[in-house]
């Protein structure tokens, strides 16, 4: 059996209890299920191209203009689509990160440094400042066209403060870099107001922020993102590389319903804070080393020297899907990623390890 | 109010009547409605990246390998994502043809041919022959990387045979140019067997046939499109080039349900043979010049010698929507095209054009 590069492979797996991938543990919202099977009826008309309807709401709740907007099939399409469209020679992204930042460069024949914190990770929790970052970048000989930079990060769950990221920002405008901040995860950390540069895009041009329904509403399977800057020339130049319709009907109307919810998503961000604390908690007395994460998801360590993986496979065989993270850029064997959850399936989930770490302890023991 | 660059767009006009899409006047299936509306509650996870059951289907339904078929986010989808991995420097499109192959080209930096018919339109239909393509691109002296043909072609209707596409296939494959058939409206024309060139796809390599569920099925509102080809490499580097995801859950399961709905096919085309023939036997009497079409939608022009735009702007503020064609390669003011709808449609349409017709005239004759 193959590791599985991206979370959420369930359809090569029995899987009964899914950690891998990073959705909002209380599942699509009730709210959102009613409007789909209300409206499948009516999916045989073209979506709107533009997304109006959602565009207005999502201006609305950001308090950018409409025309600082473009919805796209899943954040990841839209990283895809700006890729081609800017096509930069050189890029920087910081590791570990999600590695579709990493395809997408590959694909457009990019060539692209990978940045890694420096001393030991357990310190800084994998974390990379973007002060550090943007003077990596003023260095570089050869420049940079374009950062990506995760906030919070996946697969780590480090969080930058606005504060924090405003030395990035001023050096990628100094340089012309586009700044791709991906705030795929920002909705679910405690204070999702506080990590959000959405407001800066009126300031620096250069700056891109990526969103995504995916996580924050679990609805994974609908595919609906959306990308939010100042710089119209790079919108238009996206919407010419792609089809017209690359938001389905079900997924335009899910997203609407979606921003209706707010106490759904009020409610969300206190589970997860009670959720994973407890489960680090929980981890870190197994013997794990857990790094410090702002979201909804831990990335922790097998405390064995020799970081063997049979963890991943030995969670798989009982119906657990946990994302291995050895092929992230700077992880390696032993490295991997849960999803907070609720707290019976978390507990599920901490049985088994605590089986595992038994069983891996004692076999590690026999003479 | 601008006219509208594709048909179907229903979110900038107040339209009852709808007759700029191409889609299956039957409706989506109710068997997919169903399962679309009892699955909605699963569109949390992810769906599959490789699509698995539904290409299994495929390729038991057309008798090809597995590794023949991608699936896409629609068959738009597809064209851009062919011609980004190709990227051609020199392309050929007959045209009038559907003005996506031109966008996903010159989105590319493709310089590109349009070859028009011969002679008077209305002798044969806006008929390229194959024979006669393939004579031209053999003639070109800078060489061709990529012919579209779109069959039955869209916007004219015009449906070449297998055997009469054999000189293009042989010689696409003697300058090693790719040769993409859009068969994306084939399923609906009278005997679909007879004109698709799947089955070929195992002998020529540099063939791409594109098939769509969004017209055959009347679900353009879910995005679900594939490719076939024996060409491996071509299929991956369109892989390479796209997120993980592009096809959404909803989608995949609705086109899994419209895999069953034999009958629902044979009653379509039927009907479809019986209200095109009824339909251009109304325009044509109303004095339009109706070109040949073997589709599910039908070609025509105002026989006023200044073919004066109004007809589309009279028709809109009535709440019906045609296709104005004034924007297709080749063609000018005065082309329209409609779909061929339900009888209790295509009545309606026929009183509205034949009370334009009777104003129009009586506005012409007057002193």
């Amino acid at each position: 059996m193959n590791q599985v590069q991206h979370g959420g492979d369930i359809y090569r797996n029995k899987i009964r209890y899914d950690f891998s991938v990073n959705l909002n543990p209380l599942g699509m919202p009730s709210g959102v299920v009613k409007v789909l099977q209300e409206q499948a009826g009516d999916w045989g008309c073209y979506p709107d191209p533009e997304c109006r309807r959602l565009v207005d709401e999502l201006a609305r709740l950001h308090q950018v203009p409409e025309t600082f907007l473009l919805c796209g099939n899943g954040a990841a399409d839209l990283i895809f689509q700006l890729v081609q469209a800017v096509r930069p020679a050189r890029a920087v992204v910081p590791a570990p990160a999600f590695l579709e930042y990493q395809q997408a460069l590959k694909a457009a024949g990019c060539v692209t440094e990978h940045v890694l914190p420096q001393g030991d990770p357990g310190e800084h929790g994998w974390r990379i400042l973007p002060a550090s970052l943007a003077g990596y970048i003023r260095d570089l000989t050869d420049g940079c066209d374009l950062v990506f930079f995760c906030n919070p990060n996946n697969p780590t769950g480090a969080l930058a403060t606005i504060e924090e990221l405003e030395p990035l920002l001023a050096q990628c405008q100094r340089q012309q870099a586009f700044l791709v901040i991906d705030e795929c995860f920002c909705a679910l950390t405690e204070h999702p107001e506080g990590a959000s540069v959405i407001r800066l895009t009126k300031d620096y041009e250069n700056l891109v922020v990526l969103r995504a329904f995916t996580k924050t509403y679990a609805m994974a399977g609908l595919r609906l993102g959306y990308a939010v800057t100042g710089n119209k020339a790079l919108l238009d130049r996206m919407r010419s590389i792609r089809q017209p319709w690359s938001v389905s009907l079900p997924a335009q109307q899910a997203g609407l319903a979606a921003l209706k919810e707010t106490t759904y998503l009020d409610e969300s961000r206190r589970l997860l804070v009670r959720e994973r604390s407890w489960l680090k908690e929980q981890l870190t007395a197994l013997g794990f080393r857990v790094f410090p994460s702002a979201a909804n998801y831990l990335l922790f360590r097998t405390p064995f020297p020799d970081h063997d993986r049979t963890l991943w496979e030995t969670m798989r065989t009982q119906g657990i899907l946990i994302r291995d993270c050895a092929d992230f850029h700077g992880l390696g064997p032993g490295y991997y990623r849960t999803c907070v959850s609720t707290r019976e399936k978390n507990r599920i989930l901490i049985e088994r390890l605590a089986s595992y770490m038994t069983e891996h302890n004692a076999s590690c023991h026999q003479p």
